[in-house]
């Protein structure tokens, strides 16, 4: 055990180090680089982590972080608003975004399902999602969670479900269900890739187009 | 250019990422995480950085970080006070600690002497260190700066300060001025060890002791 020379050092020091990733060395660093800085300028980190917890929102319809009630995209007419992407957290919203390959809604579910973390599907934002598919607006459910067993048990769940909702609807309405592509990395050399990734893209594989 | 879907949340990633080494996907990812934390527990956060940077000391004496004017190490009379150990920062006052294999006081820098950097002498604490050291009082410095080429910098000016210091001494009253011991690392193969280090070691070999 570290003996800190402060114990206001030692609580900072603390705080930081309760951060996911930061180690108690870093959270050191970080805390004496802050230490450095002018009182005005611990003041400014301290105050938009406040207003941050004390005035942000989660968009009513899609959960993602906001400064309004409902979010600029669950707002904006200019968008596709017949698909809903289906994504684990914030960080995947803006990294779709910022892909710029991608006009429809969203919906963040806060996670997946993870029995192992006791996370059930009553932990995440699938009521909600099932809820908002109303089959005469939205036309196709993109699933873009992680390609992991917790991300695959979460689409077959939302798939189930999604089942069970069209099962109540006239012949003819449909409900297209996707998932993102997976396979080889683009820019990726084989000798590289897993082989559960390379195998998978082999058995998956799909026609060639020119 | 990212895109955050919230300006609270942008304004609050920015000060994560205005810290050393936190690039803005971990800065957001650190935001995101005490979002999702109580609000009492994201205050606690905050006022236990102000509280550090309203309420903290730098010993005076030896410029550590202390709840008090004078650090426990400085005012402790269980320690060795006729030796100071010099070092670059607070991190290397608590390494040193951590070893239990030194009892003396300390000084610390807060830098070293960097042309590259705009940092000088005088930006430094050496003035208060030269000022400390009365040779009645004080038998050994030791000096424990980092082994690159400003640490050497910083050794060699702060010899010639105390030499000068010497100099008005009458003859007998001895100053020590030591260096911590460089080479290859307790617990490393020499074949990984680099080759400055490992010529060094055989330069500056010692008698071997049983």
């Amino acid at each position: 055990m570290t003996n800190y020379p402060s114990i206001l050092l030692s609580k900072a020091v603390d705080q930081f180090a309760s951060l996911p990733g930061i180690g108690r060395k870093t959270a050191l660093r970080l805390v004496l680089h802050l230490l450095r800085q002018s009182e005005a300028d611990v003041e400014a980190f301290t105050s938009a982590l406040n207003s941050l917890k004390q005035d942000v929102h989660y968009c009513r319809v899609c959960h993602t972080v906001s400064d309004q009630e409902v979010c600029p995209i669950c707002q904006s007419h200019s968008r596709d608003r017949q698909t809903v992407c289906v994504v684990e957290n914030v960080q995947d919203v803006m990294s779709i975004e910022n892909t710029g390959q991608y006009h429809g809604l969203y919906h963040v579910l806060g996670g997946v399902i993870s029995p192992m973390d006791g996370v059930g599907p009553s932990d995440i934002e699938i009521d909600s999602l099932v809820a908002r598919i109303q089959p005469e607006a939205i036309k196709e459910v993109i699933l873009a969670l992680p390609t992991t067993m917790e991300g695959d048990t979460t689409n077959f769940y939302i798939y189930k479900r999604l089942q069970n909702l069209m099962a109540s609807l006239p012949i003819g309405e449909g409900l297209k269900i996707s998932q993102i592509a997976r396979g080889v990395a683009i820019g990726n050399e084989l000798e590289y890739t897993d082989e559960i990734t390379l195998g998978r893209s082999i058995v998956n594989r799909v026609d060639f187009k020119v």
